[in-house]
């Protein structure tokens, strides 16, 4: 079918949606708004929905569901620098998930607000004749004035990524029958980060004081990267080279070079990326030895507009696409 | 088609949800959770969904559906006696609705932003293969501690409601083509309400110091105050005669007296419901007079438990269902 052409997310909010933001927003360019909390402190708030068939499959088991929607709210917190407080669900059920399905689905919400300490606030619970569909709302603290956003890179400043890239979007290849050459040991590594992630939440909260800008990893790290790039009005090049690989990726890779944009591009890391002057490397390899965490630079701010990767040899790589298209 | 049989929303929620719940979201039992705001004040956030084909019409002007969105959950927040801040929204759209779409509903937006003084703060733009679904979570303020909630009515409270009743239920028939009887200006009249619900913000924030407890009427005016019986530990008794109605409803009814029980559970009138002690009668006229808004004594709180319902001459009647069926 031929698509209509479509605006893009971006163009969306930006002609759409900005126009009705208010000072807390931030302009929309962030991952979460900003507003005033209790004495000393401010509230961050961020909302992200994800529906059946286009951002998890319907076999997905429900507990994963649940617990990958609520870590992908928390990942926009920690991309702020706040500490969880709590969230608000909303779910749009068909009358095909049951029972079964829902108490699943909440058994996956109560294991992780275990891990996060963290509690149901509120929600709505509506039926729909369509695919099932969840939108979540999550709140956070954080000290008054101390929230990290998108647009403090500096020319000079270095560049940063936490843990390691393109597992995710491995792990859906794995997940659609893709990449049969690894040992089942790296396919369920891969597919376990696509379905769970791991938002950097410690990381995040300690980044205040070192980080210009930061950014969680959700469309790919080149899209992301760029993200902080307009809003801060500075170019990016990295080096594919240090980009951080996990033993499975690496083998996926050495098996098939052609992943290479894949994992440059691909969403769903929930890892922090960030830019930070170079007088900040001693400490942030403090940080990440401290917190069990790899830091890894991966490139540098500089003048200009733009996110420009090389190979080995300082060759630009061309991409044929930054990252997921949410149109 | 036969239905499998399936929880109510209120059973979902007390079997799946209620176990989540944290410290401000008062066991899930209210419009919305409440937390610690700046210095002597809290916040108060709820959030709302609202799906095509169930909450609204395919047909429906955008722009209405957006205000509809907004005041239904701007309700939720003078259901608490809160005023609004500001609001998060998430659109998951079919590709069908194009950009002219998306241009009338951000209208919309604006224009009720003006009317209620808020502004966004943020949101989420997904895809959908189904029905456009929109869910927004609204935040507001209050003084710490005034809180209104539906727990709090006494044996001896009096009920009393805002604005008419049964409005919205009757604009409902009237967009589905009934009610052919009515003038032009009374189906305009009753369909208006059923689009464009208003909140009654200024009336809730009013009320703490004199209404024990408090709701919007959105399930219907007898299902609502079953929420506060059931959360009060309390009875409540109605006189039908009582219920406020506009001059198109009266018509209607006069018209077709079988409309009476439509009138009582239909849902979406969105006015609010409380329980005040009567000595609170005498304050709450002046309050009326002050708003401009006709605040209606129609029964009055006992011991036990339900809702009754009584007709001019002192008899039960006897209504199939509360109100609205979220499943």
């Amino acid at each position: 079918m031929a698509a209509v052409p479509r605006l893009g997310e971006f163009e969306r909010i930006r002609r759409f949606f900005a126009p009705l933001a208010g000072a807390g927003a931030l302009g929309l360019l962030d991952d979460a708004a900003v507003f005033p909390g209790p004495p000393g402190q401010e509230l961050v708030i961020t909302t992200d929905a994800i529906v059946e068939g286009v951002h998890f499959l319907p076999a997905d088991p429900a507990d994963l569901v649940a617990r990958k929607l609520l870590r992908v709210n928390l990942s926009d917190l920690a991309a702020m620098g706040a500490a969880p407080l709590g969230y608000l669900l909303t779910t749009a059920l068909p009358p095909t998930r049951g029972e079964d399905w829902l108490a699943a689905f909440a058994a996956g919400l109560a294991a992780d607000q275990r891990e996060f300490g963290i509690a149901l606030l509120g929600g709505d619970s509506v039926a729909t004749p369509g695919p099932a569909s969840f939108s979540m709302t999550a709140i956070g603290t954080i000290a008054a004035g101390t929230a990290l956003r998108r647009s403090g890179a500096a020319i000079g400043d270095e560049i940063y990524v936490s843990g390691t890239i393109g597992d995710a979007a491995l792990g859906l290849k794995v997940l659609q029958g893709a990449l049969a050459g690894l040992t089942a040991a790296e396919r369920d590594a891969l597919a376990g980060r696509y379905r769970l992630p791991q938002p950097r939440l410690a990381l995040g909260a300690a980044l205040h004081g070192f980080a210009h800008a930061l950014i969680d990893v959700s469309d790919g790290l080149v899209a992301d990267l760029g993200h902080i790039c307009e809003t801060s009005g500075v170019a990016a090049a990295i080096e594919a080279e240090r980009v951080p690989l996990s033993s499975a990726a690496r083998q996926a890779l050495s098996a098939d070079p052609s992943l290479l944009p894949l994992v440059l591009t691909g969403g769903d890391d929930y890892e922090l990326l960030f830019a930070a002057p170079p007088a900040a490397a001693e400490p942030l390899a403090a940080l990440s030895g401290a917190l069990g965490l790899p830091v890894t630079r991966i490139g540098r701010i500089g003048a200009g507009s733009g996110v420009l990767v090389r190979d080995g040899a300082g060759r630009e790589i061309e991409l044929a696409s930054a990252g997921f298209q949410h149109f």
